[in-house]
């Protein structure tokens, strides 16, 4: 009998994109998700993003809730409901400048969102996840390619990565309280790209706060110009560098730390970063999205933003050891799939309504 | 007409101290405990802690509601019935060893407690609050005596001073983003004594997790002998050294930062250390006892504890700059008084039901 996974987020840009990868590996799914911050589509349907999920992987979820991580009850409903075997969880808010103006929301829905869900999941009896971190935690890292034991929580800057940074020690002092518990966190990089199929990808609802979908609305002719945040960082041509990864192989990483959290072998927590190892500054992302667009890509140089480093690449080799995955997509495959879902859906999931 | 402020946790030790300091000071006082660490007394009654506050304050609390944070409607209400003008906020789970064994329970009475306050407070225009905060959130201290400006959240060893470090955060953060907050946290050093009348004190309901409540139950028989965690720090007699507070030297502290946080030049977050700046260590603190009781207190020296640290002592200035206060009390009085109310009260509160 298949493994029923529970995601919360799944709707969602990087929860949809390995909701397929899930289902691709043979996995059921249950999506919980409390469409805030996604197109939620009509009452009663499953969203837009979840619709295509299904569609692309030729398999229809288990089940769907509208449900907010905070209400304990209806989620204790859905594990009441459905026998679930692990958790993969995505739910929380993202956008780190909204964090700095609501912060209280912020660490409610994440900080909150996630210990309810760890006591629903106690009592249900299930202790498998697979959590949505970040390399945030590292805050301006102190030396680069950062690893997993680079030192975390100091120098956060921002209530979002705060959230990420509390969660990771809840889970921590969780697995070492109780030996039942089997916890994956992956630090993500800088998501990117898009399903090949050009069906779903990112859809931020206000402004974009990443660098891509930005690149990519001004390509589409939905905004004039881009700003680049400062040029004259310590960096071979003067912007920011980071490490950009496909969201499709960010999403082949769950199901491996997925297969992790089920192995024999692991208990108790690890964390894992999920990047490419490759510095790409800001111009080598815009030469390189107008190169897969054939679009221009006007941008202006003005000051740096507060809070920002000049570089942050990942060390992967502990992810490719333990969990054997490795980011196989380039930076042009990134910018091609982005376009692609960008030029079909210059209004994101609306464009489908 | 006098300020209504909501203390939490206001039946417990420091909690029921400083309600009598503030009822003492002309405020009046709407108590919420959720008694879960507490001689609750009889249904629909005081706890006997807050009986004894109002005969001793000769005047009586507005309100008592049992109530836990965790339970934003029950909380909201408490609001809606009173204009409450401020908090001081003590409710939260205390036992540093229980917290490494139940930190789901720690992360969500101490973190999303104090997340649901905030946000009922926030609905009801309530925007001041004095923080119960700890030493804790220095970790094992770089330099002594540590001063506010010490870097916190580094190396913290149990969940329970990580939920106090994670709340200073929210509070922090909160404060930078909405101008009306007041936010007072005061991190203590070790609380220990009891009112000097010994009819309210210390009364841990399981096995004491500090020094002092231990010391007085072998003094008064309760115990056979005391175990001293380690002879061989880098300490004049080689055993620890604490900073130690009267609490009633803290309940004034809270007044005085209460004072602060309803002065109009305050806006914005602050945090002060309370302790008295003088280093006592367990065998000076025994040798204390024994005189303050005229009975003896056998010790066993036994091996050290892991996380436990050889000295912390505070700096106390910036309470005294900028609040007024300074520990009046020395360890003489603070083993008298704790013994007074341990000689009467071997049972603590259940003593008198």
């Amino acid at each position: 009998m298949s493994r029923l996974i529970l995601v919360t987020g799944g709707a969602g840009y990087v929860g949809s994109h390995t909701t397929i990868e899930l289902l691709a590996a043979g996995y059921e799914v249950v999506v919980v998700d409390s469409c805030v911050n996604c197109v939620a589509g009509e009452e009663g349907k499953l969203p837009p993003s979840l619709v295509r999920v299904q569609e692309l992987a030729k398999k229809s979820l288990v089940g769907f809730y509208r449900v907010s991580l905070t209400d304990a009850l209806a989620l204790a409903g859905v594990f009441e409901k459905h026998r679930v075997d692990a958790v993969v969880h995505f739910a929380a808010l993202k956008a780190v400048g909204e964090s700095v103006e609501k912060p209280l929301e912020y660490y409610q829905s994440n900080v909150s969102g996630t210990l309810t869900l760890l006591q629903v999941m106690r009592e249900a009896g299930v202790h498998r996840l697979v959590y949505s971190s970040s390399a945030t935690v590292y805050g301006a890292p102190q030396y680069l390619p950062a690893d997993e034991q680079h030192p975390t929580g100091a120098g956060l800057t921002n209530p979002y990565g705060k959230t990420k940074y509390f969660c990771e020690q809840v889970m921590q002092d969780l697995a070492a309280s109780d030996k039942e518990w089997r916890l994956v966190s992956l630090r993500y990089f800088n998501p990117v790209g898009a399903h090949p199929s050009g069906r779903i990808g990112e859809d931020p609802l206000g402004p974009p706060n990443n660098l891509m979908p930005f690149v990519a609305q001004v390509a589409v002719g939905k905004r004039e110009e881009l700003s680049v945040f400062g040029n004259d960082y310590d960096t071979p041509d003067g912007t920011g560098v980071r490490d950009y990864v496909h969201v499709v192989d960010l999403a082949e990483g769950h199901v491996m730390a997925l297969d992790k959290a089920f192995s024999k072998s692991f208990r108790g927590y690890a964390s894992y970063n999920l990047g490419t190892g490759r510095g790409v500054s800001v111009l080598e992302m815009i030469e390189a999205f107008c190169r897969a667009s054939g679009k221009p890509v006007p941008y202006r140089v003005v000051g740096r933003r507060a809070g920002d480093v000049a570089s942050v690449v990942a060390s992967c080799s502990l992810a490719e050891e333990q969990l054997g995955w490795r980011a196989r997509r380039d930076l042009q495959e990134m910018c091609e799939d982005a376009w692609r879902w960008q030029k079909l859906h210059p209004n994101g999931f609306r464009s489908c309504q």
